[in-house]
């Protein structure tokens, strides 16, 4: 880092892009060096006061590129930027075999260019994954319980949506506790679609099949859509010999701020702190993803 | 480490100590070394099957001394094992500048002998702090409350105790929200004790003063003691531009049991994976606090 605030680049300007330029307005030690989009292409201007480009390399000593874009494009464009040396955050979300894959790979491509990846930034994965590493760490055996929501599901809407003739689709998530969930899924069809067809192709999509599912078609679904969600994650267990601990967070969200913010911060542990390498959230000290020197947060925080 | 086992010392052998010895023997990588106590002098022997000694120098490679002494013994104490090269985790609980101090005097007497002092581990200050941490992560705008019980405050039954006249005192923490807190204050006088005086300097004390407080005189303080604690801590903020953000942590446990099974995970990191230094448990990466390797806990954890 050769200049005084962290330099970033949101690339990718959905619902997570617009969230991270407001996390970043709103941090003390940052500033925005641009913003990179596919869809440029020759139309490049400015937005939010900043260059916005089709390629990263026109813009000015970034640090960190902020990965916005959907979760399976992750796995080829994170080496793109760790190759120029440029640290990135990304929030990919496919828990287990493919989440550890990234991890591995990006960690020997960030080493080979002394940059930083930060893998699966968000809430789940994310800061949900630190608060069960700390349930486990606190109580040893027991059983985690994750239940979502209520709020919408992106993946759930997406697979909804891409049977032939749904013109738009909403999946809300409604936990039912012990970690099961109920889907409810609204679609909007094109003209003479066939509802009871479009319903028995998504109860039968394995994004659906496992969950109970309920589908009602509706005229509009941009009318139901809200970005709140939630969590409410509990842990029963022992610790040394003791039974009987219990553990329990919840939260009520705007999801795609919440998922941003966490992303800008760990921007901020990948330039300030960790050795070169890729990292998921519970692997980065919690306290390197604040600003502010270390004596102060201690003396107030702990 | 020399061993395939951590070896482990328990210093002091109170509530916290025996506690310990519990959360080692569930660990699946750790092992009692022996456990150091004071009051041995001449008549050193065994217990929990290891060997009880005065001077931690009697035990066979001991890689961390779990310090379970009382918090006011720590910043002698701690510094007599890492310059042996023993690192040591204690649960230190004075909030701000003490605990500044102690992590700062620790930190260059651990990188000066090649060990590690994990410093406050515990639940509060502790895996609370890490909560604390988080939620300011998640939402760097806002309030945090902490709000502790209802549960026995150790600190205030002390003080309590320590009046001319009283045998006895248990002092218990009510939750009013907000963070404040009310202190219900039992004690067993001495005969001829006058408790209206008793009850005047309890309230007059500087543990006290700024609290509601109740003192009630009872027969037997013992019947009363419950090692049950519990934290509702909460906050509402602002990520990015994103107000109405809500986060929530309770939990109901026994308190030397949660402390010693931290502090026992504390001794995994400073052993396994942290550089020489002192550190505050939001300095550790929280995945550094489990047994495992890596790729089995970022499939399953994450």
């Amino acid at each position: 880092m050769k200049h005084d605030l962290i330099r970033l680049a949101v690339v990718g300007l959905g619902n997570i892009g617009h969230a991270a330029i407001e996390a970043i307005y709103a941090a003390p030690d940052m500033e925005l060096a641009g913003i990179v989009r596919r869809k440029t292409s020759g139309a490049e201007g400015t937005s939010y006061g900043v260059p916005v480009v089709s390629d990263i390399a026109k813009l000015k000593d970034v640090d960190v590129a902020l990965l916005c874009g959907p979760t399976r494009t992750i796995p080829e464009t994170a080496p793109i930027y760790l190759q120029q040396g440029i640290s990135t955050v990304d929030s990919f979300d496919i828990h287990g075999e493919p989440l550890w894959e990234l991890r591995r790979s990006l960690h020997a491509e960030a080493k080979a260019h002394a940059c930083v990846a930060v893998v699966s930034a968000g809430w789940d994965p994310g800061t949900d994954s630190v608060l069960r590493t700390l349930f486990l760490v606190m109580a040893p055996r027991g059983l985690t319980h994750t239940n979502f929501g209520p709020g919408m599901s992106m993946g759930h809407s997406v697979a909804a949506k891409s049977k032939a003739g749904v013109k738009d689709a909403l999946s809300m998530t409604i936990p039912l506790g012990s970690g099961v969930h109920r889907r409810m899924v609204y679609v909007a069809l094109e003209k003479g679609t066939d509802f009871e067809a479009i319903k028995k192709a998504i109860l039968e999509d394995a994004y659906f099949a496992k969950d109970e599912t309920h589908v009602t078609e509706v005229p509009n679904v941009e009318a139901l859509q809200d970005m709140g969600h939630g969590v409410r994650m509990e842990r029963r267990g022992v610790s040394g010999q003791s039974h009987n601990q219990h553990f329990e967070f919840t939260m009520r969200v705007n999801n795609p701020a919440l998922t941003a913010q966490v992303m800008v911060a760990c921007a901020r542990a990948a330039v300030k702190h960790l050795l070169p390498g890729a990292y998921t959230l519970p692997e980065i000290p919690p306290m390197d993803l604040l600003p502010g020197n270390r004596g102060d947060l201690i003396r107030s925080l702990i």
